[in-house]
Order: C-alpha cells, then structure tokens, then sequence
C-alpha cells in the first residue's frame, strides 16, 4: 500500500492515529501554553516545513508603546546585532487592561451571533412594515442633546471636548439626529417617512446594578402622520417582534398613556406651559422614588398643591371610563386614546396593551400618546418605550412635523429571553472543510475550496498540515456538513474524498461534481 | 351608486379625481411649507377628522434648550393661560446646525441602501470563507491606540478625556482590539482563529481633499497560523469579493512584498532591530513625498547612509528573482514570497497580484507579508491593505499568536465602483401597499396589513386618508407590486380589491386568500 493511498484510506477512520508521514511531528493537541515566552508557541504547528521564525526584530515591541507607561518604552532596550536576539524579558512589558473599557461590551463570535440574530429581527419587522433603514454619526454635536427639563439622559450625556475644541458627544440617542436629518433634507423628502435604525447609544453613568454605558436600540419612526393609525402601527411592529422571537402577551405587556391627559390637568390649574417638560419627567420617576419626593419636586417646580393632589389621582386611573369622567369629553387625551384601543382591536393586539395613567416616559419631547413595554412578572426595566413628539423639529429650528416613534434596547430584551428560556441556539455552521492530506497538497486544496465558494457554498480550509483527529474535531465545532479530504492518490484522478458528517457515508467525487 | 360602490370604482381610474367624499376636503400635495409656524401644518393632512391639535403646551420648546445658547431658554416666556398660546416667535430660537458634525455623515435611506449592499457583500464573503463575526467598542482606552513608530495612524488619534479623567479613544483601527479580546480569551479560544468584523473607525485629520474623519473598515484576520497559507486565504477572499461586486483585474491588483525583505537589509547593516518598526513607516511614505525626504528622515533615525542607499535599491525592485539575487537563498523573505505567488496560482488569482518591494504599509506592528490593493488606472488611494503582524500580542503582554489580517475601508472602494459605473440600482421596494378607501375603514386596513404581513409579506400601510393620486404616486415610490384598496362594499363582503401594478391588472380577492 503506497503512502498516497495510505493517507486516503483515513477517511474511514476518524480516530486513527494518523499515517507514518506525520505521525513523527505529532505533538499536543492542546491549546496555547500560559508560557510567558513572546515567541510563536512552535506547540501549536503539527508540520513544520520550516524553522520557528525567529525575526530579528524581536524587540520590535519595544518600539510600540506599552499601556500603562509609555516612559518605559524607552529604557534598556539596547542590544544592536544582525543575528536572532533573545526574547525580551516579560518583565519589561507593561500589561494593557484586556478588558473592554468600564460599561463597554466585546462581542466575541457567540455573543455576535446573538446580536446578529437580535438585528435581524429588528430589520425583518422593520421590512414588513414596509420602513427604511437610516443611520447618523455616532459622535453628535452635544448642543443637539441638551435640553433643560431635567431628564436623567441629560445628565448622563457621554460628552467631551474635541481638539478642535468643540463640545462633542456620544449620541445617547437617535431621535435628535433623525430630527436633525429631517431639517436638513427638508422640501426633498416624500412624507411621511417611515424610518428605522439600529444604532449605539451611550450613556455616562455610575456604573451599578449591570447597567452598562452602551447599548444597542432599534429605532422606527413615522414622520408627517398626525393620526393615532401612526403610534397603533409603531406599537403592532413591535408586537410582531415579540412573537417573532417567542414572546406571548402572557410574558410581555404595553402600558399606554397620553401627555395630554398632563396637560389637561396642567391648564386646568393654570400651570405655565413650559414647565410641563419638567413636570413629566419628574412624575416619570414616580416607581423609582417615593410619592412624597415627586410631591415636594413637583411642588419646587412650581406647581401648586392642588394641582399636584389632582395630578396624583389622575395618574394612578388605569381605566379609560374613569379618566373620561375625570377629564370630560372635550380634550384630545381621551379621544386619542380610545382611537388606539379602537385600532389595537383591528391590529389584533388588544390583549397586549392597558391603559395607565402613570406613564409618561423620561423624554422631554414626548407631546401625545406615549407607550412603554413591560415584563409582566415585574422583574426588569422597560423593554422599550416611545410615543408621539410633534414639537420636537421646532426645538431645533425647523418646522414641525407631526411625529412619532419608539426606542427598543438591546440590553432588556435579551434578559427576558433568558428568563423565559427563549434565547435561539445559534452556532457557527460552515458547510464545508477542506484539507490537504499532504503539504504538498496545500494548493490543491486551496483550488479545491475556491470551486466550492464559487458555487456559493461556505468554506472552512485547513491552512497547516493537521493530524485527522483535529480536523474532524474542528469540523465537528464549527457543524460542517462535509469534510473533503485532498489526497494524492485522488487528486491525481481529478477526485476527491467527501465525508458527509452527519450520516458517516462517503465516497471518491469528481472535482467537476463537487 | 352608492357613496361605498363608488369609492370601490376608484381602483379603475388612478387619475381619477376622488369621489365626492373626499374632494371637499382635497388640498394642497405640496411638501412642508417653509412657514415659521411652529405648529403642525395642516397642510399636509388630506381628510381632518378632528380640528388640528393645537396642545397647551405650545410653548413647549421653550422648556427645551436651543442649542447654541442655554441662558436664552429663560428669557421672555412668561403668558400663561389655559388656552391657546401663540407660537413663539421664530426670533427666540437658535438653531441648531442640521449637518452632522464636520467629516462626519448620516445615512439617509438611499446611502443606507448601498453601505448595507456593501456590508452584505463584505457578510458574504467573510461567511463563505467559513469566519466568525467579531466586534469591539468603537470607544477604546487610548493606551491600546499609542505606539511610538510615528504611524500617521497614531497622529491621527481622535481621543478624548472622559468624565472620569480616563483618556479614551474613538478606534483608529480595529486590529489592537481584536489582540486584546485574543489576549482576555486566552486558552477558552480553539485556533487557529477565523474572525471577521465591520466596524466604523475614526481619525481626527484636517479635513482637506475631501477625506472623512470617520469611514466603515471590513477586517478578517486569522489567528493562530503561521504559514503563508493564511496570506494567500486573505487575498483569496478580497478577490472574491472583488469578483462579486463586479470588478476584475483589469480594474484592480495587489502588490505584495514582505517586511522581511527590509528586516534582511536592515540585519546586514547591522541596524538596530528597534528601529524597524520607524523605519518602515518612514519608507510607507515613499510614494507621498520625495525620496530625497524619506531618505533625511531615514538618516535623522540613525540609519547609515550605505543601508539607506541598499534599502532605496531594494525598494525599487518588482521582481521576485532579482530580489533573490539581492537577499541571497537564505532568508525567509523570498521563500514566504514564492510559496505566495505559488499558491495565489492554485487560488486562481495570479494576474490579480505582482511583486512590488516599496510596499511595506502604514501599520507599525507588521512582521511579514504585506500587501495592498490599487486601482489600475492610478487614480484612488490604496483600496485595502493588509499583512502578518506575529509580534502584536506581546506588545500588550500577552503571547505572541503568529496572525495576520488586512482591513478594507468602506470610502475608497465606492469611489472606484462610480468611476467603473458599478455602483447598483437599489431602491426601495414594498410588497404591497395597503389603503383604506373610508376613514371609517383605517382598522380594516390595519387588518388586512397584519394578515399580509404574518405571511412575511412586507406592507406599506397609509396612515391617513389620501387621494388616490398620492396613493399611487407613492406606491411607485416604494417600488409596490400590489396596491390593496380596502373599500366599503367589498370590505362587507369579506373581500379587498388587489391591483398587481406592473400590468395594471386587478381583481377583488377574498381575505383569506390574499
């Protein structure tokens, strides 16, 4: 039996300890050693067609600053001479921080794959309701972002000086840019628009309980629709999300207000109009402090002690029937609710959504109907939030549309699918790993994979010269559903061997068949 | 004729001009005036079914900062009354600038449709090639970003000092964050490693010749290889994302050189090895600035003027057999390069790629191979650009990994795609557009929208009550097939009207047979 043929027969036996050719250069399979040597670990290279590479420039480190101390680049570097030079001593390298920096994320490949999943979702909702996907920089001008009205996305603004010292900020979020973008494009735009996007957003905060300084939000909005069919669709697109991912209305439910039953309130007892900015986002806090505190806010704001009084009754009304006897028949606020719970019926979502006074979400801009998803266990922050904010534009200069929109977080979500046991399994699956059964075969298999990417078929190659036992436990992680095997007896007939993992079952193909 | 059998006729005559119901109430399809009110224009709704909203609250904005002047906010608001207030005078605002900020851009629908085109392209190839999709926080310690070789890069550093005295930085690159997430995961990683990542990328430059401060760079990188197998895989898969977006080696090479070439010149003249890493930078700026400069800037880092004369020699080489008889048989420089051109024969992609020992790349931390991809004709910077980098890990104290990667910017490739006349036709497109013929109709509309959209259809639904005219101009806006129109006496016999819009064919269908 020749070698060629040999190295074929491996196919069949996937724990065979691999032919005399390179069964010398066996070594551990294991994975990088903790060793403190700079050096490429030569433990990790079956078939060495060469010596390690040893570079001259093995001290090249030490012309790239180290973390912690740049001054320390400098000393004891010495040593001029054209052979290998040693290692540098560990001692003389300042270790960085490997972790991402405080409240940031990395996204290694299965966390990747789950906000790839996450996005997808995002983008396939947003396509069926028929919206365009739009972005904006994630560094904005901070003067779009600073509003008076004590909103706690103010005070955490991730702001800085630029060097050409301007005062710029990490968007904490996207609706002031879009609003920004529809000022700008002004008289070229076809109302309305339905936009979405999938943006970072920052935020400076203490760090505690978890939450981090980034995250991820899906945005949709619908610019130039006065009617309440705009915030019934917006809420539906989310409801559409949640089912998608398995999420029931037995899990997850909407709490739905309107500012104007505020402001109702508000003009009833004569409150300034520009404090309602302020006096939504202090009543905004209401589960998060006690009663008392907002009281005594409300009462520093200026708002007077029957005023407050009436505003607690009404915000703790969860029925429509009750707020309408409250309010009377003439204001929006109950008008522009019932037409929601009126649509919510036809949209098929009833059941998802209630009507709570309490609501008023910590946006200055909010002007209308305003919504919030929540867990209906009780144990996580609002899902995601939004509502109708039709002065926005005029903040900013511009002419005001009529808008609305919603801002979902990557952060809760995923919390709750692991509460519910919903998170997807989702692992890397690669159709294909191709691999040289000789070094001179590198080529070939390389010929062979570039057939089988350009037939659309994904492509594992195996770029060193590896023992069959790791390449079928390579193949078993990354869920191949084939291995190909490239060897010389084969190849020299325009074939190759194809093992199909899933069944065992395998024979010789021709190059042209694959 | 009934009022309802009429509205169902609509669907006939598109240039129809409405039926009686709405005509009253018809006017004006022009886009947002420029008027300074400050309310919702009215204008823009065709069918009022309730006197337009004109909140309390109009002197909202005034709770909300302008942007370039806090202290105005508080001056002049004074009215309060619970009726209607007058829009602010349009003197009290500041505006706000409505470009993103300077370099920077936003992605309205259209730009957003081609950098998806593009990143799926990027997606496509990274999975065919069977890698895993990685990111990092675009918001890194700056000490990851500080090497001291003079790298444009580092110069260019867009850092900031955050609320917690920490220096940060926005990512120049994407590289020093994908060795410290390497050196955080440690042994739980299986090499070797086949990552990919898109991410956005910051420089703070002055803004001259139209370059951005910011643009999107495609990386792959594999981890964990020493052999040039890996090079050759890189190059493999730009080519083959070349080949899909239309352009081919007419249009675009590579030159390929390897750092060693210069690390062999370097040893003979005795050049300390510390030195490299400055040395290739200044050589990178070869073709930027007259020779006599780079060779000042050589001399002023120490290096002799015979090396500085056998570099420059060396530098002018474009062949392979000429630079061996140059370097000698013994180096690694020549061998990784011929086991490249050998492989990129077996890959298929020989006339992509030549031999060009000037390119030696921007990046301090490259070791080995380097290459570069250019447009034929000369006009456009480097496309993409990449290269071994085996000694990056130690200079943050991990182990050195042998590694190499290349990145490939999202600004320069659609330069080139213009001037081929390859850019794609993206449009919008929405299955179907679905309307209400009947105010009173806009929840059977909504009906009608979620059946089609739980069969995954995507849906444009009209929010408001529209001529026909504007219901067909925006349906061939958005690219419909169908235009579904939900009118009173079909809607009564559980049927919608379906017009298919590219043959103008049209029929009633029954709901559950949409």
């Amino acid at each position: 039996m020749s070698a060629a043929s040999a190295s074929s027969l491996l196919i069949l036996q996937p724990g065979l300890k691999l032919n005399h050719f390179l069964k010398p250069l066996l070594v551990s399979l294991s994975q990088p050693s903790s060793s403190s040597s700079l050096l490429v670990n030569p433990a990790r290279r079956f078939f060495v067609t060469k010596p390690p590479l040893l570079p001259a420039i093995s001290r090249k480190h030490s012309s790239i600053v180290s973390a912690q101390s740049p001054s320390d680049n400098d000393r004891g570097s010495g040593g001029r001479s054209g052979a290998l030079a040693p290692p540098p001593l560990v001692e003389d390298l300042q270790k960085i921080d490997v972790n991402p920096p405080k409240g940031t994320r990395d996204f290694p490949p299965e966390e990747m794959r789950l906000r790839n999943w996450l996005f997808h979702n995002f983008r396939e909702v947003s396509r069926l309701f028929g919206f365009e996907e739009v972005d904006f920089p994630v560094l904005e001008s901070e003067a779009l972002f600073v509003r008076k009205a004590g909103e706690e996305i103010r005070d955490q603004l991730y702001c800085f000086e630029d060097r050409g010292n301007r005062r710029v900020a990490l968007r904490p979020e996207l609706t002031p840019s879009l609003a920004r973008l529809v000022i700008q494009k002004g008289k070229s735009l076809s109302l309305p628009l339905k936009w979405f996007a999938v943006g970072q957003c920052w935020r400076y905060e203490r760090m505690t309980r978890g939450r981090r300084r980034e995250h991820y939000q899906w945005n949709m909005d619908i610019i130039g629709v006065p009617e309440v069919t705009a915030e019934a669709e917006l809420i539906s697109s989310i409801i559409t999300f949640f089912k998608r991912i398995g999420i029931t209305a037995s899990d997850v439910g909407f709490k739905v207000s309107s500012r104007k039953v505020l402001q109702e309130v508000l003009m009833r007892y004569s409150v300034p109009e520009e404090l309602f900015g302020k006096v939504c986002i202090i009543i905004d806090k209401i589960e998060k402090i006690p009663v008392d505190d907002i009281k005594k806010e409300l009462k520093s704001a200026g708002v007077s002690a029957e005023a407050i009084e009436q505003l607690m009754q009404v915000l703790s009304i969860k029925s429509l029937t009750e707020l309408e006897e409250i309010l009377g028949g003439t204001g929006n606020a109950v008008a522009d609710l019932k037409q929601l719970f009126s649509l919510a019926d036809k949209f098929g979502y009833s059941e998802w959504i209630q009507f709570d006074a309490s609501i008023v979400r910590g946006l200055a801009y909010y002007t209308g109907i305003v919504f919030e998803g929540f867990d209906r266990e009780g144990k996580l922050r609002a899902i995601c939030g939004g509502g109708r904010y039709d002065r926005l534009l005029s903040t900013f200069g511009g002419d005001d549309i009529p808008a609305c929109g919603f801002g979902f977080g990557d952060a809760v979500i995923v919390e709750l699918l692991k509460e519910k046991g919903l998170l997807p399994e989702l692992s890397l699956q690669v159709e294909n790993i191709v691999c040289a059964l000789d070094p001179d075969l590198q080529g070939a298999a390389a010929t062979v994979a570039t057939i089988l990417r350009g037939k659309g078929q994904s492509v594992d190659l195996v770029l060193e010269n590896k023992p069959l036992k790791w390449v079928f436990k390579r193949a078993a992680r990354i869920n191949a559903n084939r291995l190909i095997l490239v060897g010389i007896s084969e190849w020299q007939k325009g074939m190759v061997g194809v093992k199909i993992l899933s069944s065992g079952e395998q024979h010789e193909i021709k190059l042209e068949q694959l």
